[in-house]
């Protein structure tokens, strides 16, 4: 049953995705204009992907600190092209304690500026290096047009920056961290993202290179979740970055950056998410089952709280909706806030010495005997569940991908199939710009290791260096 | 031994803090003005206060959130006392993405304004109450004169923000937060921090009234960590927070918020520190142990090894140092990161079947025996510097809290004798600012439950209400 809160996705897209966000409590628009509150729905979740990448990142080496908010213009200015990337978009104080300050102060777009500023002072001998530094905080970006978790002035992230005694330890690293952010789409998140190369026009502002994760949501649009740069020594040099190296020369470090954002939560609503409301994989979800037992008996009511117990136990979050609601307002709410499975029984379930454990992403009803080791039914089904939601954003993933072997072909796609299109580039960025005119899509990523379509670009009829995806993006 | 880049404690405090706070490296100055990098071993220390705080709120029902950064100045300006008690020190953006802003937004210096526009649009009855709401985050207050984590323009907390159905339960929970408080600080930071109510002339601006948490530093100065503020119905007149009552009637809901800071890794280093370095209390410290292997056998690197894993196992964190670096140089480094306990062991003491601990607190050497129970041995030796370091902090509190009886008193005491001074006082303004003139003292808080001193006021000898603890402030 389709919740009425909820426009339908297939109706329109762009309505449903705000009511699912709305419907589900994840967050709320703000007095300010582009931010939002992220609401404890949402929240939870965004505490739940920390947890999970924070110990991965932890066990990888890296360490967390935290450098300040603002970004003196001066300091901001050393490195051209970074500044020249972020200026249109960020947000300047200029009045402290009742005066006007002297030197604007720019509200972080990002902090490769303050990380770098620090390596200068900290960093003296090869023995200082690798510093494998990470922060969790809040940034800003002036966007014009915003929308939750996708696109807001203000969101949270996660930022390494680490530097490094040379370039193959840096490379090392941006291709690791790459990884950690593609485990965790595919492992965790249920999204199969595909990992590949920022072409030059795209990369980020200072990048070298900039690797990425691009995953596509259910309508077939592209999203940007989680990039890695390596920076080479480009900011070493404008900040000064300078170490003795093992043969007692002076030598500037090589740098990286990573990051991932909130953002991902949306892509978790636009991948897995219905008419119904949130879907969240297992893994993901900040609550795994809930229980709503029908009925006020002593037994009933006794038999659910000792089965939650034993499943948080096992680290099976889960709770008991005691609310006094009717059951079916409880089986809505659950299923709008995506828990993955309810449990539910009452008296006639008792007579038959069952309970039913209901998926959320299927809404199958599965019948379990009382007696059955439930810690391991629910694991297990858990488990099913995570690796079906997966499975099934794969088959859409690859039914949404085209090939396109001319240019036609790719007009012919872009306008009718929204979705990702592979075509072979010659690596000229005049290609890269007249495809982009068709219809605003961007390159996504130069893929290696696929088998080449063609061996000639698909625009300019030369030989291809690459592979290219090209999608609409969010 | 003392450490050479340290300044002694007894000859000049604040520039022996700022050593400390320099050689453990836990923060280091930013190139904006009043803002601190706070770096690793200072970060490891927040997110343990985070971990171990974070926990305790969600047991009591509290869930995360996060709102805004940015409160336009309409809204903040909507509650009158808050307002001028914050306007002097704000920061204020003024442009963003290249144009002057029509309405200058404010960086939150707190977030009362905010969380009390979110609950006038989310609740409607009482079966909506009571929402308890909590946040991590950034805050900023233009300060002129600022300290590393003591007062520095950004800096990190946690806001709890609870709306409630009556006032009892407002109350109940401005207590309950203050108990919390109260329990962290003496069980966990072992800082015996005495807890009473602001004067009016010193509470919060926008609260009925302000419980408060005053530690006393090494040097007899005081530092508030953590308040618990009850604001009766004054922001849900002020942001039109209605509810339906059970009598079917509208009515403004009880509101509270509470908050404690990054400032608690000042206070830590200012009641236990020495002039080695960082003294961290075991339950604080993200690291309990360290293990020095002494020479390179392999037979001693094995059992260094298999020592940390058992610790780690046993929730001991613990690591061993590998560098190649000189004995002495890791014990410096060990003791002025402040790690609780030092192993060592070397070629003489495996022939004495034997591996020595050492007490960061105290200096002193334990020798065990290889073949005890090493887990029971450290777990009880942590318990036991744990316990030990409360009971100095008491006693040092003991000995710099004072009584007076009268003005000349009180005048000689906070002349000569840093610390708390107890006083009676007659809850008359005119007293308390008289009082304040004399040292530049501030009152701390009232005291309920000690006996009277006298059973008039220190200042103008008419009867008194209210005992009040005084002392200078940071």
């Amino acid at each position: 049953m389709a919740n009425e809160k909820i426009t339908s996705r297939d109706v329109d897209f762009a309505q449903w995705y705000t009511d699912v966000v709305s419907a589900a409590k994840l967050a709320s628009y703000a007095n300010v204009k582009g931010c939002i509150a992220i609401l404890p729905n949402g929240y939870a979740i965004w505490e739940k992907m920390q947890e999970i990448l924070d110990k991965k990142f932890k066990e990888l080496g890296h360490v967390n600190v935290q450098m300040p908010l603002l970004i003196p213009e001066n300091l901001m200015k050393k490195e051209g092209e970074l500044v020249n990337g972020f200026a249109p978009e960020v947000a300047w104080v200029t009045q402290g304690g009742q005066k006007d300050l002297l030197e604007r102060l720019c509200i972080r777009p990002t902090s490769e500026t303050l990380f770098s500023d620090y390596y200068h002072e900290a960093v003296k001998t090869y023995r200082d290096l690798p510093l494998l530094y990470n922060q969790w905080c809040n940034v800003l970006r002036w966007e014009k047009e915003t929308r939750p978790f996708l696109r807001s002035r203000e969101f949270l992230w996660q930022e390494g920056h680490t530097i490094h005694e040379t370039k193959e330890e840096a490379e090392e690293e941006v291709r690791r961290m790459m990884e950690v952010y593609k485990w965790f789409h595919h492992e965790i998140l249920a999204i199969p993202s595909v990992t590949g190369r920022k072409t030059e026009k795209e990369k980020f502002a200072g990048a070298e290179y900039t690797l990425t994760n691009e995953a596509l949501m259910y309508n077939g649009v592209s999203l940007q979740c989680g990039t890695s740069h390596f920076f080479g020594q480009k900011f070493s040099k404008a900040y000064d970055i300078k170490f003795q190296n093992r043969e007692n020369k002076l030598e500037y470090v090589y740098q990286t950056s990573w990051g991932t954002t909130t953002r991902m939560i949306g892509g978790l609503i636009m991948v897995h998410s219905d008419d119904k409301g949130l879907v969240l994989p297992p893994r993901i979800a900040p609550k795994k089952t809930v229980i709503i037992p029908i009925g006020t008996d002593d037994d009933i009511k006794e038999y659910a709280d000792n089965l939650c117990e034993l499943l948080n136990k096992n680290d099976i979050t889960t709770y008991v909706d005691k609310t006094d609601k009717s059951p079916g307002f409880k089986f809505a709410e659950a299923e709008v806030n995506g828990i993955p499975i309810r449990i539910e029984f009452g008296r006639r379930d008792f007579e038959n010495n069952q309970i039913t454990l209901t998926r959320r992403d299927t809404s199958e009803k599965i019948s379990v005997s009382k007696d059955s080791d439930l810690v391991k039914e629910v694991s297990e089904l858990l488990e099913t569940i995570q690796k079906d939601m997966y499975d099934r954003a794969l088959k859409r993933r690859n039914e949404l991908t085209f090939e396109a072997t001319n240019l036609d072909e790719l007009r012919e796609i872009m306008e009718n199939h929204p979705g990702f299109t592979k075509a072979m580039w010659c690596g000229d960025v005049a290609c890269e710009d007249k495809i982009k005119e068709i219809k605003g899509c961007k390159s996504r990523c130069i893929i290696e290791g696929e088998k080449p379509i063609s061996d000639v670009c698909v625009c300019c009829g030369k030989p291809a260096k690459h592979m290219l995806y090209w999608d609409i993006q969010y």
